[in-house]
């Protein structure tokens, strides 16, 4: 499958041109399972319900836009009539758990068989090595939409794959045999949807 | 001084009218030690330091931007031609620092006998309060504008004044006195230009 297929989350919207936009319109209308929601709204169903629960602060970042132009007009809101989608320098949730700081990227991909390392920019990557050398527990969501598997892969399982495609023969994709070997399949659940936390408590009590 | 005159760091573009820009320019260029930076910029500055120096990972989240039109012309970036800003529901710096989550606002005034409590909104206060429940250590770096002095208040002395309010008889405002007697001015540093972290040591230090 090529690259151009791949299904970004709303998290990456300077991907956003009109035929990505149609072909995520169509990908959420044909899947059943997950009701035709995006990944992106399904964790922050999962969050919004971690809040009401008392359990986590978690959220996600508004996307960086830049500002062109705004209108001021008199008694009205601010009105921006220029503004571009920006590429994060970070990931787009973080938060609190625990005393812990959590921060993770949410992807999806169409392949069936490998998650392609282009889904993530190395300043993203780079963030994470930061985040995790001060003491937070990074990690990856991962959905195979197609599959309808969600894994949460750890930044150590990330970091080991980013940078062997950078050796001889490096391979620019994860094979989904390695994902499932080495990393946690995340059952759907009724509320929250992602119960992603369950597994940060794996990685919690692994630093004990 | 009437509320209006308020001077909003520009992390807080939903007050952004003609009037509060007009008089945020002024203010900039009027201010000798600060070289006409706005607290915002400054602050992005010396988190840039503290991540230089590898020492922490803090980032300003991106202004949250409803967005209501997008144009997609061909071979060009996405452009959005109808947005509006709107309020945060978090705060607006958070990160990781000695395994810590750090989590804090930023705020100007051109008060110079206190600090009015307008300046702030429920669910910012209600926001830090759930992270301090979870571990997080919360606090608010405030410029007097006028007198050029900069503290940071702890969110228990934050939390107390702004419950007090709501009481019978419960001002509006914190009066500076209280802030100096009760929490810490930052003095400008040269790089980084507000060394927030040496105060934040000593939240640590009192945990243990």
């Amino acid at each position: 499958m090529s690259p151009l297929k791949i299904h970004y989350p709303n998290g990456q919207p300077y991907h956003y041109n009109k035929e990505n936009y149609n072909s995520q319109s169509k990908e959420q209308s044909s899947n059943y399972s997950n009701r035709g929601m995006s990944l992106e709204k399904e964790i922050n169903l999962t969050n919004k319900q971690y809040l009401d629960d008392n359990m986590a602060v978690i959220h996600k970042k508004p996307t960086p836009i830049q500002v062109v132009k705004v209108d001021y007009p008199k008694r009205e809101a601010a009105k921006i009539t220029e503004a571009y989608y920006r590429r994060s320098s970070t990931t787009d949730y973080n938060g609190v758990y625990k005393g812990y700081y959590l921060d993770f990227e949410a992807k999806e991909t169409k392949n069936k068989t490998s998650f392609p390392l282009s889904n993530f920019h190395g300043h993203q990557i780079n963030h994470m090595k930061k985040s995790v050398e001060h003491g937070g527990i990074c990690f990856t969501i991962l959905r195979f939409v197609t599959l309808d598997e969600i894994y949460l892969l750890s930044s150590e399982f990330l970091f080991k794959w980013w940078d062997q495609q950078y050796k001889e023969k490096g391979r620019k994709s994860i094979p989904l045999s390695a994902i499932k070997k080495e990393n946690f399949l995340i059952e759907y659940g009724f509320n929250p949807r992602i119960p992603y936390l369950k597994i940060v408590d794996q990685f919690i009590e692994s630093r004990k």
